[in-house]
Parts: C-alpha cells; structure tokens; sequence
C-alpha cells in the first residue's frame, strides 16, 4: 500500500516537492495545506498541470482532529514556515510521522517539537538532501582522520541571497570551526546552490563538493526521509543520523 | 624511544621519502637500502644536504641476518620497486614490520608476500596516502548510500604518464565500474596529480577530489602507515583497512 | 520602438526562448510558429502563463507573403529544426534579419542559408550562448600565446545526451585538436552542461570552465544576436564573429 | 647568439628562475647578484648542482661601470627586492633591458624606474607568468563583453601566507572591483597558488581559472618577457601590455 502524505506549504520549494511525491509510486498526495487558498484551483494536481483531482487544498485553520479523520495521513512533509508547528500536536495525537525542513525555528518552537517528538516519530533537518548530509558526515569523519588538516569553507550561491548560507554555517558548526573566519560567501548570477569543504594538508588537498541543480533535491530528501521515518518509535532524528546509521551498517560490511 | 626505520629505494620518490621520515621526531632513518651506491654519497643524510653522518647507503646484497643484528630497525619502508620482495624473508625473521609502497607485484610475488605475512605484520598499499585512501573510502559509502547515482571517474596527470593511473583503476574496482567506460584520463603539461570522482543525481552532483602538491605526500602517509603497523600482530594490511577501522571507531563515537 | 520578433519553434527551448523575449523590453513577440497546432492553446502567451492575447501560434504551412504582410516582424528567431530552413526565402524577401540557433543542417540546407543570405542578414550559430563563444574566441586566443600547452576538453552534461557535445566538437575544431583523442564526455545525473578547457604548461594549469544553469541562456543569447544583427547589410554572421569584433573595439581602447 | 642574462636575487624563486635560464638554449646566465657571498659556493652553477665554473656571484656593492664593460649582459632580470632599483642607474647607462618581477616599489622606487626607463627598456610585472596575465587580460575582455555580470575573485594558497594576494588585488583592480568585498582569500596546507575569477550571470556561470604547479613558472615569464624586450625602444612596459598587443595581433588574423 502505497504511503499517504500530507504536504505543508506549496511555495517555490513545496510545490517542487509535491511534483516530485506525486511521481513517486510507493506515495500518494492526500492533501496539501497552504497559506493563501485561492479560488482559481482546489486541488494541487491541477496547480502541477495534472488533469485529475487529487490532493485538494486545506488552509491550516481547517487542520483539526476531525479533518485528520476524515483525510488520514502516515506521514506529513513540511516545507511551509516556523508557523505550522503549532499544528504538530494535532499530527502527533495520530501518532503520524512528521518530516519537518524548516530552518529557522525560534527556542519556544523547538521545545515544541521536542515535547511532541514524544508521541510521534520527528525527522527535523534544516537542509533535507542526501547530498549535503552525506558531505556533512564525510568531513566529520575526514577531519577525525586528519585533525591537522585547515579547513575552509566556500558557498556560492545567486546574487540576492543574503547571509551566509545556513547549510555552510551548519557545516561549520559541525567542524568546530569559527564561521565568520572559515566560510567563504560568493554571491554571483543565478548559481543555484554550491558548498565546497577544503582539506588542506602540506603535500595535498582534499575536496568535497555538492552542487544543487534544482530544488527538487529537496523532494528526493524528503521522500528518503519519510520512508525512513515510518514505523519509527517515537523520538527526534534527523538526516545526519539516519545516514550515520546507514554509514555504521555499510561499513561494517565492507 | 624513537622508531627505528630501514628504508628501501632512493629514487625520485624514495629520496623524497627519506626527507620526510628524518624530519619526523618520531622516527630515525637506520640506513637506506639503495640500487647504484656511487663513491659520492656512503650516507644518505649527505644526500639529502645534512652535514652529519647516518643513515648509511647499503645494497641489496649486503642486507642478510648479520646485517640485520649489526643493524636493527623496527620497520621497514620500501618505495624501490618489486624486486624487492625477495629481501622480505629477512626482515620477517627478524619480525619487522614491512610497509610496501610497491604497485607492480607479480602474483608470485604477491604469494611470498602473502607467505611473509604470517611471521611479521605487512601492509602493502600501491597509493599509500591518507587523502587517496580516504577517498576511496568516503565514495565506497557514497556508493552504498546512493546506489543509483552516476558514477565516473577522471585524472588529470603530467603529459608524459602513461596510460590510466594505478589509482584510478583501483578505485574504479573498489566502485565496481568499468575501468575502460568510467576512468577519463587527461594527460597535459605539469600537472602532479588529480583524482575527482563525481557522483551524479538527477537533481544534485557530489564531486571528492584529491589534489596531489608534490610526492611528499607518499613520506606522510608511509610514516602513519608504519606508526600503526608497530606492534601489531603479523598478517597482511592495507591503508584502506586502517582508515576503514578508524572511521568505524569515529563514527561511533559521533 | 520595439523590436518586432517572430519565433520558430516551441519545443522544450523554444518556449523558455520565447519566455526571455516577452521580458525584453526592447522587444515584442508577434508570432510563433510551432509544429503541432492544439486547439487548447491560440496563443503563445497564453502557453507562457499570461493573461492577454499575443503572439498567435501558427503553423509552417500558412507562413507565406500574405502572412508576413499581415504581420511583419523585424527579425526571425529559429529554434526548430534543419527543416525550418525551407522557410527563409519567404523571410528573405522582406529583408527580415534571421537569427538560427539550429545545429544539424545537411549541406544543401547549409547552401539555402547561404543563398538566402545574399538578401538579407542571416546569424547562424549552433550555441548562440554568449558564454559559449566568449569561451571559444578566448581560447583561441590562448593558444595562440601559448602554442606548445597541452589542450584538453571536458564536457559534463546529464546521464542521457548521446554522444559528445556539439559544443565540445566546435570548441575541438577551432584549436584545431582531434575531437577523438581531446574531447572527454562525461555523462552523469542531470548536469545541465558544463564545457571546461583545460591548458596545461610544465609549471602551471589555464582552465576555461563555462557552467550552464539552465536553458533560458539561449534566449540571452539570441536576443543579444538578433539586437546585433538588426540593420547589418545582407550576409552570413556567426557569434563567434560578433564576440570578435567586439575583442577587437575594446581591446584597443584598453 | 644568445641572450646574456644578469641576474638579480638568488632567493627561494631567484634560485629557481636561474634554474630555467640555464635550461634556456638561447640563453646564457652571465652571473648572479646575490646579496649573502658566502665562502661554499663562487659559481650559481654550482649552487644549481652543476659541475662547470660559470654564472659568478656578485654582490651589490661590486656592480659599477668597470664590472659592466669587464661582464656585459643583454638583459638583467630582477627577482631580488625593491632596494636593488637603486643598480638600475648603472645598467641604464649601457642600454641594458631590465626585466623587473619586484612587487613592492615606493612611489620614489617607481619614480627612479620611470626616470630610467627614458635610456633603456624595462618591463616591470609583479607577476610575471604568462597564465596570470593572461587571464588578467581575459577577464577584461569578458567584463567589457557582459558589463552585467556579477564578478568575484577566489585566490588559495598555503596557510601561512598573509594577507590578500597581489595578483588577486591586482586582478580587482583591473576590473575595477572593490577588493574588499570581492577578493576571497583562502588559506589551507600547501596550495601553490590558485586564482578563479568567477563570472555570474542569470543562467550561465563561467569560470577562470590559474592554478600554479611551482615558481619555476616565474622562470619561464621572465625568460619570455626577457626575449620581447630585447631590441625594443626605451621605455616602460609590462607584461600585460606585452600579451595585449600579441591580442590584437593575433585577433586580427582569425
């Protein structure tokens, strides 16, 4: 059977990762909740250039215990705003797996997520594709091997975007190493997304490097991630764990 | 106590070598094992622009039991070439630990190396730097992680190198590709060394890229190589093992 | 006044092409003219996601004298294919300046484009990006300065484009390389397309790396071409000539 | 016949430039003017390992008039330090070239050169490799063909070079660019030297790039830029001049 999704938020990334979990055949869209629902379409299918009906819209203050019964989901995708916490206590009274990629939650919000992660399986991962937290773990495990190594950081990424990227200050965090002297911000045309981590030794010089070509790599995350999530117990995980996980199985067999 | 090491070759790499284990505090270069001992140099600290006298040149037919008591060492490096091999059976008498940096055995060979390894520990690893080891590794368990990814693999070397690296083929092996269809080779003017391996995603590319800056690199890695080797128990190693156990002790400690 | 433009072809470029044009101030889209007529859509506007009614479609079959009195344009912009060509000596009659970005013509159709360009002007160039062909004339130019490099070209492009890039053959042709033995295709996830040229001295490495994000850069490109192109005398122009005149008006003034 | 060279430093890179004349079958290196004589060695030939008597050590004190006409030379090449301007007086008498790679002149150093170069030519490049200037030439025509487009400069090298490199600056400079805010400094373990200038534009991003393999590549600038200014008018030249005017010669006939 395949897994019903609940999708929140369908802006330029949510509505680039519903197209991706309507191709996906292990899923269905059940239902997608949006900020502005407009008259002009009542089912995301439409808004995705489908011709059937399916997946229709919900505004959040129509998200209640009897909606859920009515349109029961296994797994809800978030990819709105810090604001849908609020309605992670609704999910959680289901025991329904959540897979949050939100990146800046306030404290009080954590806790919320915390406290809720009690009752239902959590998956909370600001930069959700397989690619970042793969790179993210490989230079941990990089830097563990060789401590002695300088690191640096480098993000490139379109003109407009402001700050330092928060996967480049995520990675930086993770390294140990002082973001305002290790990541290095190029903003220039219309770059989609690009993070190079630096090993320099003496005699040589190690990269990794993840170049994003569109944001449908959040989808792919995304959908890794709930089918990961799904039958878990109760708890908060995130996409490092789950790839540090499956790093601990693999190696061990190689 | 500082480790005693015998080192065998001193060619363009060997020398290189040399440089590298006597500027390490750690260590102490015995003597150096060498093909053509000339009347110019009787030391290889000479060679390497050292005013004092040690680490005198031997030959081939000089290193037997008595040589070996008269004078000791605690390992053995050797970057000379696969003819060596047939020295083993002295050392292991001695219980040396043996580190070859020797990429062209025969099986023959490979069997007495095998035979060796039963009296004292070897670890044999054609490319024997941390940073090509490390990367093999990491794309091992990219591969694991991603296994519907792209794969291809190119180096970039010195116009005059001939045919596709060592490395390259090994890690197309270790990757399980067709060496013939996924190693690109690009042959111009100085460069020293380059290894990139890109993994492809539909909607994301993850490159790890080696850069060699000179061959002191090899010194580096023979010398963390001998370090873990002492004291171990005999058997056959490689530098893959030794990162894969400490990645595996990393890991879980993350 | 704005340029009048009338557009062949619909398809996957053609209406990202199309997209760019209707941003151009300078410019207004009169017509397209696309293979397959639905009855869905009158309008190419329509097809693009605007509200108002402009640039009709119409087919190849209708394009006749009557046609373009009817609607005159200042410029044809062709993203079709080879056959298109059949098309021209109706343009060329009116004087409209051609720009075709089509890459696979046979010699004959190569021999109507050079015909037809005795009448009015006609750009032809199979990569009509300007990176692209900044791309070529400098590398041209390097090699030149430095004739005894070693020249190797890289390509990426997605896991499904056969054969090498019609680019990466161009790129080959023009420094006069054997595409066989220079051009390295590398076919991996969805790269959009990334051309590199690699120079490679004894002691250092030039790299001439053009990076695609997406397809709307053709339309850049052939905006810029039929602006250029507008009010030449009747010929037959290419990119590669237009950059090169323009290297040559600045770097005298430099 | 060949070229006779004064040399000027017999530092870290005037050892290795010295190197490269001697390789430089129209070349001869007359002698060296080296700041420490020492006792070991009377001949650079030596210093080189080389084991004929030629290419003598002198000091600075010692160049005048009577050691000029006793050991003439077509050209001075200058790798020492912003003092040795002070000799050029006396190579300006006798219609010498001089080849300058010094970056840090005052402005009274810069003035003497000026005043010099009214007997005699001197080119005067901080960085005199072909590919620096070359790609500094390049760069300027790409910002003159898309004026546009986003541009920012990522220099790397090893760590413990300070500040911001004088190429990178340089660079900026020439593309009128704020160097603050858009040089990138990077510093880990032991890169050469690397320079991108990177290029933005909406949809297409293009790269490049100059990596340093070893400072003999200064060698090989000098020794060309040496070989143009034989025979020239005085004057002040540089390197980039040099390149440009082989540009437009070149350009021309394409």
């Amino acid at each position: 059977m395949s897994l019903r999704v609940g999708l929140i938020g369908f802006g330029r990334t949510g509505s680039i990762v519903a197209s991706e979990i309507i191709k996906e055949p292990a899923m269905s869209l059940s239902w997608v909740c949006r900020k502005n629902i407009s008259s002009d379409f009542q089912y995301a299918s439409h808004a995705l250039g489908k011709d059937s009906n399916f997946a229709p819209f919900v505004s959040a203050e129509n998200i209640c215990e009897h909606f859920l019964k009515q349109n029961p989901v296994d797994v809800i995708i978030d990819f709105s705003n810090h604001h849908s916490v609020k309605l992670y206590e609704q999910f959680s009274k289901f025991n329904i797996a959540i897979v949050s990629a939100i990146s800046n939650y306030s404290n009080e919000e954590l806790q919320i997520i915390n406290n809720e992660s009690h009752n239902c399986p959590i998956l909370h991962s600001p930069n959700i594709t397989l690619g970042i937290n793969w790179l993210m773990l490989a230079s941990k495990l990089l830097r563990k091997i060789i401590p002695h190594a300088d690191i640096e950081i480098v993000e490139e990424h379109f003109r407009d975007k402001k700050d330092a990227s928060g996967t480049a200050l995520r990675i930086a965090e993770q390294l140990q190493l002082n973001p305002k002297k290790h990541v290095n911000s190029i903003r220039v045309g219309g770059i989609v997304g690009k993070h190079e981590i630096i090993f320099g030794l003496p005699y040589q010089t190690i990269r990794l490097t993840h170049e994003s070509i569109n944001r449908a790599a959040f989808g792919t995350g995304a959908i890794f991630a709930a089918k990961w999530l799904i039958g878990k117990t109760p708890g908060l995980y995130s996409m490092e764990e789950v790839l540090q996980k499956k790093f601990i199985a693999q190696i061990e067999n190689m």
